[in-house]
């Protein structure tokens, strides 16, 4: 089959790879509908992630089971099944408790970037679409896969909901998706900041009711200004740097919730301001399989359509162009057909 | 009227000070029944906190209302009442959310190591008990106006309640009161770290059901060993260094709850192992004033004893001594009697 591999920083190659088979009796194998572009694999394009050696690529992934290992009883040929970047037992006290990807027998699912994906734990992990979706509706369980689940997450984690002003910020994906579930989550007011146009355009259609241009101290002053000098209820932070980790603790107000999905590089949290900050802090790698079932029945009623982040689709032959578009923000997100 | 003074580091003098009287009419002066020395007073002490001047020290503080600004309302001379480390108006969109120690309209109460104390925003801050209590109670209520509140908005910021396991790491005053917190919140088990005998005991005698000696990596690997090597439910810090920080966070399960009140000092807390830790983090200057009447219930109705947190008693005048001892951590607490 043809899979995504990062030899280097830049270098990204479609190539010949094994198709993946069963390994354990748990695994299911699922032939890929559509998969995509994460912002975190600009981590190592951009050689802040060091490689060691080169690494298939992806962790978003929505498609028919091919196969099923023996010992599968909830998923079956034929079914039509998203997961997440984390495989989960489902069963584990911290399952039980909602982190499945700190489950203890988690698995990182990788190589999804590719026609076939070998699933571990596959019963945990997986969970099927009611029928067969219309191709107009693939998008948006890929999109359910990590960022729809991630910015869902992050809005969970900062308690958007009823009469709660939520101010997000970043614009990739999942900051998008996090005004979406804001929204969902019965929100009153979520602003985004976010200076790009297309960007704002999209937040917007996803229900943001303020945008705010400016970032760092002036983006914070911007939050104040708009909640009556007391910063927002919730703030999303969906970029994982120490500015905007302290952008998004600063537009919190005393007793706030900032929830975090950034994957945080290089972020040192000065303990005595966050001390007087007053802020709930909760993030780390959404637990996606959670929110599962909730989404795709969202999706399925076109109650929501979060495929609308991806603004530039190419067949999985032309990746090395989807990672440039989305290196130099020329797309927000990329699927990938294979 | 005599009152403590911290001119250096190790050097406390009580001293004369003039009588405070009423400034603006929302004051009260109050005639201190008991005051007591905290263990955010031997920062200063240390000269890890920088003094400047010579500082009036003390800032907690439980008495009978002297006199009452004319705009006071809901107390008048007479009264016997409890207050907390910052006045607050407990009008303000943040106070009606419960975090008063962050009010808008918030000034730090200073200078209660003495005979007589104005304490602004009277009717905010201030709360009567249902009658002139006993001398026995008074201790109790003493721990109230910042201990015992502040172990309390630490169990309840680290979602202590029934079903869950809360590891409690420090042993002062406000730690060992986290355990009697955690404990009337309903927790199921309560782990105090303590090496310290007498710290050990007391912690039992709140309602400790386990204690673990070990600290920094030993301590966690303690608390795994203990919670079927998940970790802690939920977890109190109530130190305030870096390496206390640390034990808190890696004590705590994926999805646990860490409620932090120790004032931080030089802590930089690491954005990427925070992240998957997939901890809460909630802390800061405990909100007392939300807690003062159910707390003030509990003791009238003496259901909790917290004043057996104070296990030295001298005179005002023998303030000195009174720092001496918890610096060299012979003593606890100890009260002042004015």
């Amino acid at each position: 089959m043809r899979g995504v591999t990062m030899h280097a920083p830049g270098d990204v190659r479609v190539e010949d790879r094994e198709d993946p088979a069963i390994i354990e009796p748990t695994d299911a194998i699922i032939r890929l509908a559509a998969t995509c572009i994460c912002g975190s694999d600009l981590w190592p394009y951009r050689g802040i992630d060091k490689l060691g050696e080169p690494v298939p690529m992806g962790h978003e992934y929505a498609g028919i089971v091919e196969q099923a290992g023996s010992e599968v009883a909830n998923i079956k040929p034929g079914d039509f099944v998203i997961g997440s970047f984390f495989a989960s037992d489902n069963t584990c006290e911290i399952c039980r408790a909602g982190y499945q990807t700190s489950c203890i027998h988690r698995q990182l699912v990788g190589g999804a970037q590719a026609q076939y994906l070998r699933v571990p734990l596959a019963d945990g992990t997986l969970v099927a679409t009611p029928g067969r979706p219309d191709a107009g509706l693939v998008p948006g369980f890929l999109a359910a896969s990590d960022v729809l689940g991630t910015g869902w997450f992050a809005a969970v984690a900062a308690e958007a909901g009823p009469g709660k002003t939520v101010a997000v910020v970043g614009d990739g994906a999942v900051g998008l998706l996090g005004v979406l579930a804001a929204r969902q989550l019965g929100a009153e007011r979520v602003i985004a900041m976010s200076r790009h146009e297309p960007r704002q355009k999209l937040a917007l259609e996803f229900g943001a009711t303020d945008i705010v241009t400016e970032r760092g101290d002036q983006g914070v002053a911007a939050i104040k200004e708009l909640t009556g000098g007391l910063g927002a209820h919730s703030v999303i932070e969906a970029v994982g740097t120490q500015e905007s980790m302290m952008q998004a603790i600063r537009s919190a107000r005393p007793g706030g919730h900032v929830g975090y999905v950034g994957v945080a590089h290089d972020v040192q949290l000065p303990g005595q301001e966050l001390f007087f900050s007053h802020v709930h802090l909760h993030g780390g790698p959404a637990p996606v399989r959670q929110y599962l079932p909730r989404l795709i029945d969202l999706i399925w009623d076109q109650a929501i359509d979060p495929g609308k982040v991806f603004d530039l689709e190419l067949p999985l032959e032309a990746a090395a162009e989807g990672y440039q578009a989305m290196d130099e923000r020329r797309a927000i997100k990329v699927l990938l057909r294979p």
